[in-house]
């Protein structure tokens, strides 16, 4: 077989040192690859390169299509952001994937019996990071959830527990309270589970669910999540089986993939030969089966296992009693290279099996018939502030209720989610950020123009308010697609 | 000293039980109060109300503004929103207060050595329910974050940490990735912090935070959180200090309290005499230190720690070997009873000081000076869809930037947070959800007026473009208001 092009960063700190350990490795194991070299992190940030990466390094990226990358420092002070972002976003790297294992007795855990892999959401929810503020008190995030970027995770979780023979996929959603936004992630999980019916479906509300996990997670096996959940919960995950210093995780993308460590880049552990390089050789684990190597994936965990198990350990892992010999990094890559060939005795042996390589073929987003949507009014947001924290609405309503008028008219104040006009309670507390919702005049969900709310934000105007933004409503296929 | 009067529902399920076993307890520890009851849960709903409480138990909550409640069972079907939502929504509870400590060796827990509290903001973040569908792919939530909202919490957490005699105060956000609104809280937890001098201040980004938490919680104390955080990580802390079963916790407003068990109704163990009343008892207790009889709640607390101590346990805690008796509701309500007076040998016994109660006064939220607020620009929104998750950007940018003119000009135009115009990468999967960034023509940051974006606005709605929302761009001191 040819060998596979992959681009390699050695990044900051730690990470030159156990990138070598990791490539030293795979390269005894017989991995085929031929290896593109790019520069990453604070030397490229502080040539100028916002981002943490040179313009010509994306070509590399764009032919390997496989990124294994070390861990990185950004400098300190403003104006530099987040390597990871950039190239989640730029390459579309939708799954954030991270398998998190226990490796008792010979890494110290509470949880002996683990092996969880978090599937999640890396494009969308909060950390698009679209963010405003509007008037004196208030900020705002979007939360976006689609349904494409949905489906496409879901999907992926339900291949992955295919491809690796899992029998259980569990969806963490808040839908109680966010019954649009996590919802609709919910229901795109109902709608394809049957689609895998050898595999067990279930679902929990994230606050109990991740009890449970953080208690019990012996009794999950792939947990599928948004992006926030999914970051809070894989790094919980990783930490309750051991360490976040044990775990590699892959970033997938339609086109490209990015394998690397879920540590940072320990710059006061650099240089010593101390660093676990454990973290970015199961990302490359990962990578080889991701490029079809599973052979040699299959090779170098069994070797890396034994060598957990033989008690021949780096200082992080290192325990008087359960650990034999204490070594640095080079001689951690040595022990797992001598061990080629063997199998963990107590540890479960690793089996990749030919079809766990990921397809080329493009996650399948369906195409669901399109919805008749029809426009039935419009929340109007003002900044506005009278001084008081309270009882203030009635007066404000008094006075918005004049701008109703051409087939628009005032249903209802709201401040941070209350409804605080009509009816409202004199004990709630507001801030200087109200919404004004505006419906057609025969009633809630009769249909109102794009004209009419230009006329109705053009009272607004003449009238001196401060209309910071709008959000449209709208009914689908006759049913209401707004909150309360 | 006269009776408080406080107002008891004792709702569905177990409700009824376990309210019984524990007002029995306050009344024998001799706690001072005047009940009056009221009914809420599955008859009220049943009854035709939505929210599950009769219009006349609000009166009853003003007057005594003191409530002890039971857990309730939400009936199936649709229509029936959340008792527990509304309570807090309507007399303004800002404040979710949830202890978690464990019991070790008494009741199983993999974290012998916990003592936690969790400060929950109760009102804001994407909680507030703020949700629109406006295309056929995409659901948004609002995320708001305020100022007072912050304030209020994060003194409310330093507060409590001094009458309690805490010693530190952790703050858990995202910030790297929400920088406006979780920075927001964030900067007001750095503000406040000074004040308290004897309390240590840190804080943690929440993925890192919650996973060292549920690793190893005996390294925090109080930690306070905006609403989603709190709400995911108390349920964890409960969980994996023993058992949510075993937590009391509560909801503290301006003018009202509610104090409650944080487990549900579990209508599968009602009427068997079954039920472990200790998180709603510890509610209780948590009610008594706030009415200001400190003496009671510490006499029933350490009888409540020595009946754990004595092995006689509930059926949920009981475990051959370390539990001496299983005992139902009732007997495990009358070996408390019988241990008034007494403290537990191996836990550590409670004292609660006479100058634990909360004070009367109002939260202080401060004035900061008014910051110049000046109108820079907007981000415009339209459903649009032409087929295809890729490439559509240029064609997109060419037909918009002809809206351009009349001193606003299209900067950029991105999908879910990524810039997609100009200069986009053809391989950014997008969804039918557009935003298209106007700014001065002089350039960004250079004033516009509301005038003019409502010219702009119907530019696009005379050439037939879906604008879905709007979100203005200002300027606060010269400092931008809002995302990249």
């Amino acid at each position: 077989m040819s060998n596979v092009p992959i681009t390699v960063a050695h990044g900051d700190g730690i990470g030159p040192e156990i990138m070598a350990a990791t490539l030293h490795i795979l390269k005894e194991a017989g991995a085929r690859l031929d290896i593109e070299t790019i520069e990453i992190g604070e030397k490229v940030y502080l040539a100028g390169n916002p981002a943490g990466i040179a313009p010509e390094s994306w070509a590399s990226l764009r032919r390997t299509k496989v990124f294994l990358k070390a861990p990185i420092t950004t400098p300190q002070g403003g104006g530099f952001s987040s390597l990871n972002v950039a190239v989640r976003k730029t390459l579309g790297l939708y799954a954030n994937v991270r398998p998190c294992v226990s490796y008792h007795p010979f890494v110290s855990t509470k949880h002996p019996v683990m092996d969880v892999v978090i599937v999640r959401e890396n494009e969308e929810d909060t950390y698009a990071g679209i963010e405003y503020r509007q008037t004196q008190q208030v900020e705002e995030c979007l939360k976006l959830i689609s349904r494409p970027g949905s489906e496409k995770i879901v999907r992926y979780a339900f291949e992955y527990a295919r491809r690796f023979n899992r029998k259980k996929v569990t969806c963490f959603i808040k839908d109680n309270i966010m019954k649009r936004t996590d919802g609709l992630f919910h229901r795109i999980f109902d709608e394809i589970a049957p689609e895998y019916p050898e595999i067990e479906a279930d679902h929990w509300i994230v606050d109990i669910g991740s009890a449970k996990m953080a208690d019990t997670p012996e009794n999950f096996d792939v947990i599928v999540m948004p992006n926030l959940y999914g970051d809070v919960l894989s790094d919980v995950a990783a930490q309750i089986a051991g360490s976040v210093g044990l775990a590699g995780s892959s970033n997938i993308g339609e086109k490209v993939a990015m394998f690397e460590a879920i540590h940072g880049s320990a710059p006061r552990r650099a240089g010593q030969n101390l660093a676990n390089p454990s973290g970015l050789f199961l990302g490359a684990v990962l990578m080889l089966v991701h490029i079809n190597q599973p052979d040699i994936a299959e090779l170098a965990h069994n070797a890396w296992l034994k060598t957990l198990e033989d008690g021949v350990h780096t200082y992080d892992m290192f325990k008087e009693g359960t650990s034999k010999q204490k070594v640095g990094t080079k001689e951690f890559a040595d022990a797992v290279v001598a061990r080629l060939g063997q199998k963990p005795q107590t540890l479960k042996p690793v089996s990749y099996a030919a079809n766990t390589a990921e397809t080329d073929a493009k996650p399948i987003v369906s195409t669901p018939a399109h919805q008749t949507k029809e426009l039935v009014g419009v929340d109007v947001f003002l900044d506005w502030w009278k001084g008081s924290f309270y009882g203030v609405a009635d007066d404000l309503g008094t006075h918005i209720a004049d701008l109703s008028g051409n087939n628009l008219y005032l249903q209802s104040i709201a401040n941070r989610g209350v409804k605080v006009y009509p009816d409202g309670q004199p004990d709630t507390f507001t801030v200087d950020h109200w919404r004004f919702r505006f419906v057609a005049e025969k009633g809630e969900g009769e249909p109102v123009t794009a004209r009419q709310i230009l006329a109705l934000l053009e009272r607004f105007v003449v009238r001196g308010y401060d209309v910071i933004k709008t959000e449209n409503l709208y009914n689908f296929d006759g049913a209401k697609g707004y909150s309360a």
